[in-house]
């Protein structure tokens, strides 16, 4: 890529006013939802789940569904699976005190809780289907639950039990799969762990990620990529590529090859 | 069975004072919630449909569901289908003006609307997600998805289109299918008609349907069939053999086999 | 009484067309909502509680709430601790299938389920406010919580545990208290169990029964009470003395006096 | 007003400290709200509209309605006409990816879109009503709606069709009306352009101007106005006149006449 | 019409098995729905009204309503209104005990009392908005608002004051208008009482129509009218007119005609 | 303390990022919500109440309910209350115009108002129940309720009228009580002003607290705290006495000790 000599604007490290990765955002919003309807057919009997009806039915209760991290995958997860009628738990990773309340905007069957290693194994025992949510941008997502904790999940006398799906790798036992395998068992515990989730629902992937992407390309199309970069820091951070020269110092790093500052001036005589 | 001299009782011919079939309500409710689910999964792309998520993203669309019939399977398909966050409608099949307003109980995002041919085709037409929810109690249900219909749903350029999940047998080009190979596809649409969908659900199944039974269960222990059929008439429907006579019209009927009425006085010298 | 010559009408034997008890639903009402409100009370330290807040806050769950029962002081204590925000659970007892789901007016975070043995203790467990809300009419609460089950509820290394408000009589240990003196302990669980709890909201509880019992008032001012009697036999059955005879067949067998039936024509001479 | 030496404070360019305008926004809410309840109006047959009732009823569809932005005129429109009970579709237009999802706080018959060419046409010829909400503060709205885009909405069959109500310019064919001959009809659509809405709820507004205005008033009587402009610059930026100066620069491009710096140093010997 | 020979079968006469108005019921949806439309419009300053904006904005109180009556029409009411953000108050007419409680499926800002004429006056002086929503069936509604009442209502120094919809003729001073007249003032209180509000949503008044009228035009097709009113009796009571007898009692007595029974056996020869 | 020579760090100081008190908000979240409870309770008869039911019941108007104040006290006051059926106002003590519309996160019987004289006053006397919930920073709170005002209350024939919850200290009347003796009664209002009413709900308050807390201790035995007050000023505000000196100026004022400024730079040789 470098020998091509192109200026590479990379999705995931261009950043907004308020410091977020604004292109990541709609990806975790599909995989939030996503997850949830994934979870309801692998608890399903011929998907090798205990045979649980994630809504339940009048009379019997519905699924107990912890979600790990309360930040857009895991707000989203928490819509879908509260609206299907399930009881859901978050306990929040949270190095700060919250911003925001989900509490404010979730239906009553959401309850928040600290993320503490006590609560997440209480949360995790009483669980039908677990959701890892913690995506800690540029870091490994702390391992939050262990091997350990999978074998207190319920069994009922089942050889398999519940499900734990991860998009962050906040589980120990996770590892990468595809759309075309996507569970393995550990400990009689389902995995899910699809890294291209969205890739599975296109239609709509695309349709979001271009509505945040769309006002990206007509800046660039109307300034020139080195004004927009002069005139937003966040969006100097995209590139990753100048004419042959690494600009971004985690890819330098990862690759051991050299960093250039960005020169967001543009060279004499072009745009 | 009529050699074995036992005294049959079938879940579903058994009726309660209302006239309803009450052991049929539980598997109802959950083939109701988990069409949703099951049409969720197959508009995935690698479960052949067309990549679009039934929540749709802040931005992006949600799904439209389309539900035939408000019955106890359509209302309940339409709660989870609103609690995801798609757009229902409910054209109702009704040969009386109805009972009850839906609209009172469900959320804004399901809208109620008369079961004319008009109205059913136009609503299939807009559906990414088309549920037949019909069941007429000892009737075949009426036609009231044609082959035609389904060619005009949103194809948008791809092969496989929308989803049509059959619980009542009202699409024309359904047929039974089972949990190993649940689908099929007809013009482009993927047809999901699993006779029994709630076995892939079997925890939540069973107790749902333990509820209901277990009232009958207690009081056949404890007064004795005959005693009983005595007492509810709908229960007395539901005995379909009695000492090898078979005391049910329609089975009588559909196996060429002589009718006898019930008798519902207690033989002598036993309960 | 009988001498004095009355004509007395019961409040509570007379029926509506439907056979229920109308001038009784308004206190059960009243009842069923000031019991969310007493065991949020109940919880609280000063009060010998467990210093819970019913509500939790965010970031600490809320308390769980077990009501026996949804009959109508059920499910408006179901309605007032959803909204405060409890997580609630009703084993529900039903002697037949239920009419009405309350699922379909209750928010998300009730759940129903069904009332057998099993249940209830699993239930009572994990509960740390207990509501008995089971009033069979004319015949003794079925003994739901036993003794043994209050010692499983949730003490945390507390001398004093959770809460029971019993308002049927369907809680082993309890028995009759007054507002006076409106707890005791057992077993280190705190009893609530005043019997005339609408008397506590006096305002409140006058303007709803009147409100119910105000058009029978008026029917009897216009039409006199025997041609009432007359015309709605459930009306009848609240009329238990006329002119020194017992007229129900109750009240004649628990005081041992004679019995007459009810004369609803009106004698020669008198309205 | 120069010559009167007066010192002139605008409302409408008075900034706060995160660079809204808050003295708009209270006549932003009263305007959206409004503009469902005129469009109501004119989709009524005497008003010359197609004869719908916006809120359908059990069995009829609700209109669909367009609202065009999601800024408060946008929000609060749509929160009423989903309360009303229309579905409701918001293309909105956004130069950057949104600051807050109108999705968390607003009922599931609301669906936000992003507003491109494309979806703002395919919304527009749904819709049974179209709001024009684009207002962008000192500058022109982008012509979002064009005369050819009205002359697709629904006809059936009848020379009036939709209602367009623009609050912000963005309908090509929308020109000032007034409360006295509040509507004009353009290609069979009628077109509600009052500039001054809240005019018709005078007391409403009045009350809702003054909530935000009087803290303003407040500081002004109690400090004066140099020492409230040079503790926030916002503030100044509302002075438009000072002493017979123009101290605003567009107000003095747009009549020629010179600008001065406003001084926030009070004059020797006076506040 | 006798003399015609036809056979008249009229709506409002024919009534479903459970005594209701089975084909007024739409119309009532209509109207009550519809209503509050109008009292919001009729609340404008332009329209002669107070200058109230219903729904209120932040920071100012929204509209008092109340509905008197709590049928189709008040219930379709207050759910509009109620949805517009209003806080609305129904004092319901019983004469007997309400067979279900509003308050089950209502939105918590709505409120229901009991009709006194206490709380009536009470109700009237605090609203805004009046909706008269009392219609019993085949007796002129009571005069609940009494023409002193109105005079109670909130003024605010202004000639003109509140809004009184009257659906029902329960308001004293209510006198029928048309859409061309809509209005008329008496005592500062502007009076609504268009008798055919439908009439001005025809297209939706029209589908709602025909949803509940459609059933009984196939089953007369099909089986012929004769053969429907001997087997549902309630149809047998929307036959006014037979082969030139009236056969409808209060038809009869209201022209002075002879009554002739209806004949539910197909005269030989003919269907 | 001084003379211990250790390190003192103040919950009640300590700022974050945004300014606000991020140690004070559990316990504000903690006493908003039970404020509710204590007001509930305060309005039965046996605890010197009118003998309201807060919630009502169907035909019986629940309970209105004025909240002054806006905040975290008064945003969980309103939840709870709203929750529990009551009709909430709240007047918003606002400085500067709100950054947030508690109306979109509010449910419908909430309505928000602008706090003047005027308003409050209006408030108050249609109150049941009032609370007062403005704490202003380091400041003593504004007498918004004066002892005319509360005499203005309704009271219904009855010596004892509407409750008083006092947490900021706005009502005039209110003088601080406890847990033992919580209650006294002014001018026939009976005054709840308990200032530690987390206490009573120790087991919620402590995990509601170490939830904030725990992640400044993490930081502190990680970094040591000079550290992290260099690189947080919020947290140094909350370092009140450093090795016997007072850092924080409001401290040293209060108790006329010298003030040291705080030295962020590690002493050699220590952490």
């Amino acid at each position: 890529m470098l020998d091509s000599g192109i200026t590479a604007i990379a999705y995931e490290t261009l950043r907004d006013a308020k410091g977020t990765l604004p292109l990541l955002t709609p990806m975790s919003e599909v995989a939030g939802r996503m997850s949830i309807q994934e979870g309801a057919k692998y608890l399903e009997r011929p998907q090798e789940g205990r045979g649980i009806l994630l809504a339940g039915v009048p009379g019997v209760a519905p699924a107990e569904v912890a979600i790990l991290g309360g930040g857009i995958v895991g707000s989203n997860a928490a819509k879908v699976a509260a609206g299907l009628g399930a009881n859901v738990r978050i306990p929040r990773y949270q190095p700060r005190p919250p911003p925001l309340h989900l509490d404010d905007i979730m239906p009553p069957n959401v309850t928040t809780l600290y993320s503490d290693r006590h609560t997440i194994r209480e949360t995790i025992e009483r669980a039908d289907l677990v959701i890892g949510a913690i995506l800690i941008t540029g870091a490994r997502a702390p391992r939050l639950v262990r091997r350990e904790d999978l074998t207190r999940m319920k069994h009922g006398g089942c050889d398999r039990s519940t499900v734990a799906i991860d998009q962050g790798g906040c589980v120990e036992t996770s590892r990468p799969t595809t759309h075309r395998n996507p569970t393995y068992v550990v400990d009689g515990v389902v995995h899910y762990c699809v890294t291209n989730m969205p890739g599975a629902v296109g239609r709509t992937s695309t349709y979001a990620l271009c509505n945040v992407t769309l006002p990206y390309v007509l800046q660039l199309a109307n300034r020139g990529w080195r004004s927009v970069a002069a005139a937003y820091p966040g969006f100097a951070e995209g590139v990753n590529i100048d004419h042959g020269h690494v600009t971004n110092h985690a890819v330098a790093d990862t690759f051991g090859l050299p960093f250039s500052a960005l020169n967001t001036n543009p060279p004499t005589g072009r745009a």
